[in-house]
């Protein structure tokens, strides 16, 4: 079967399929791409991981996550942030270890209230500031920062970050090489302003990595779960891939499912259809395919 | 006992008391204001409703609520539209009917996607289609038409209007007077940019409302019913309601609470304890008391 050369599967969509089987059902679903996240490759370990992700030939498109930037100052904070170093690293490893246009980002969720705050504004500004102590590390490895704006439902016990044009605004005290944002459509398609801000984004560098998924509701119980294969939903992903190739993005492009029926499936399966939605849902709208050599 | 002069309890709060119940504990609790919903009035009737309200001595402060403007042309449309015509009379009337100082303000909730749209974009432009049509009818009643913003958790199912500044793009067309904005804090307190949008629809004269509910997470199952008293969540009502102070507010503030717990307990002790918990958490940072009489 042939897979739209610019899919990337994240990994979180199969979330409990270990490193092995992650790689194995994208490559044999003939998707090229995949997004990791550090649980499943720190339980292989950094050096093994690689090798396994070299062996797979697939592109790494991110690596998924940093962040946690809302801490006050403090052993916690500190922790945190050299958390962060260590994400830097494994991203720059694994991206030098994946198939040519293999991607080095980082995907950054920003954390939410710390317990017993209502200070939004002064967690955001922990957030900016964390981000300028990383910013050095992560120019040194050569990887990009995405700061990913989440849905509002998540400020208070998430991230704080909730629209792309206070990531940008973040974002934009840095080098575009180094700080960029996560363009995400589940988390920010409700967004009146969201073609601005992803005109924006193209025209500042910032797309560091378009991810999609779709939204509809009623929402699940538990509303972290509440995304869908692209298509199922009620996302418009003409409007917003369209504006996300305007605005001169060309790279791979992730699926990011949180859904416990899905993750209740066989990977495989959920690979395949994956493929198949992005294929109907988001394919036709991208006017450049990816040279992937 | 004596509850915050300005307090307003919005009918939704105690939504399964009648009518009749609804004013008899408001006032029994001190509390001068109501927030009226028109399913209670119309159970009565309008006259009926209007007298009771004289009787009750009570302040009206809105009525609730009209919107569903995003359906295509057509009979739904139309019907909704004329729907709208009646809430608009019974605002007036109720509004002549309560005691001085009450304000003749009709909440507006946009309403959600159409079945099988995933046209964001074109059920806003819909919205203010509607609003142009209804402004004639509410200038000519004397009633303002109060735009709300809902959480963008809300945005496919119940309202495209999502943020401040869209609501006060929305109005911007019309007379302040015809078109303001309600400014609840449990839909906009996540919003980056919330401080610098109260402070301009204060300078534009559009807040038409105030309503004060608290945010916590883990939201319920139904997110619809995620609303607390005042001081229960981490909404910081120092910053928000000092910001609607310095936007020149000086109107009564409703407590509008949608709470399967809270409903499900008396209306009296409701009431009681939204006076306690306003008191605590919203009146501290009230400069201005309500000129009463």
């Amino acid at each position: 079967m042939s897979a739209d050369p610019r899919l990337s599967i994240n990994q979180a969509t199969i979330k409990h399929a270990d490193l092995a089987t992650a790689l194995r059902v994208t490559a044999d679903a003939g998707v090229q791409a995949i997004g990791l996240w550090r649980e499943p490759v720190n339980e292989v370990g950094l050096d093994t991981a690689a090798r396994m992700l070299a062996d797979s030939g697939l592109r790494v498109t991110t690596h998924c996550r940093g962040g946690f930037f809302t801490l006050s100052d403090g052993p916690e904070r500190r922790a945190a942030l050299d958390d962060n170093r260590r994400a830097i690293e494994e991203t720059a490893t694994l991206a030098a270890a994946g198939a040519d246009g293999s991607t080095s980002i980082l995907v950054l969720v920003a954390g939410g209230l710390p317990a017993g705050s209502r200070d939004l504004a002064g967690a955001r500004a922990r957030v900016r500031d964390a981000i300028g102590e990383l910013a050095p590390d992560a120019a040194a490895a050569g990887v990009t920062l995405a700061i990913e704006p989440l849905h509002p439902m998540y400020v208070t016990d998430r991230a704080v970050v909730s629209t792309l044009g206070q990531a940008l605004d973040i974002a934009a005290d840095f080098d575009p090489a180094v700080v960029g944002a996560a363009v995400d459509t589940f988390h920010i398609f409700w967004d009146p302003d969201v073609l601005t801000q992803i005109a924006r984004a193209g025209r500042e560098g910032r797309i560091a990595t378009y991810q999609v998924c779709d939204w509809k509701t009623p929402l699940p119980a538990d509303v972290l779960l509440g995304r869908h294969y692209p298509g199922d939903g009620v996302i418009d992903f003409a409007s917003l891939t369209g504006a996300v190739e305007a605005a001169g993005y060309t790279g791979d492009i992730e699926v990011e499912i949180f859904n416990a029926d899905i993750w209740a499936s066989d990977p495989a399966d959920v690979v395949r259809r994956t493929a198949t939605t992005f294929g109907e849902a988001v394919s036709p709208h991208l006017a450049v395919a990816l040279d992937s050599a």
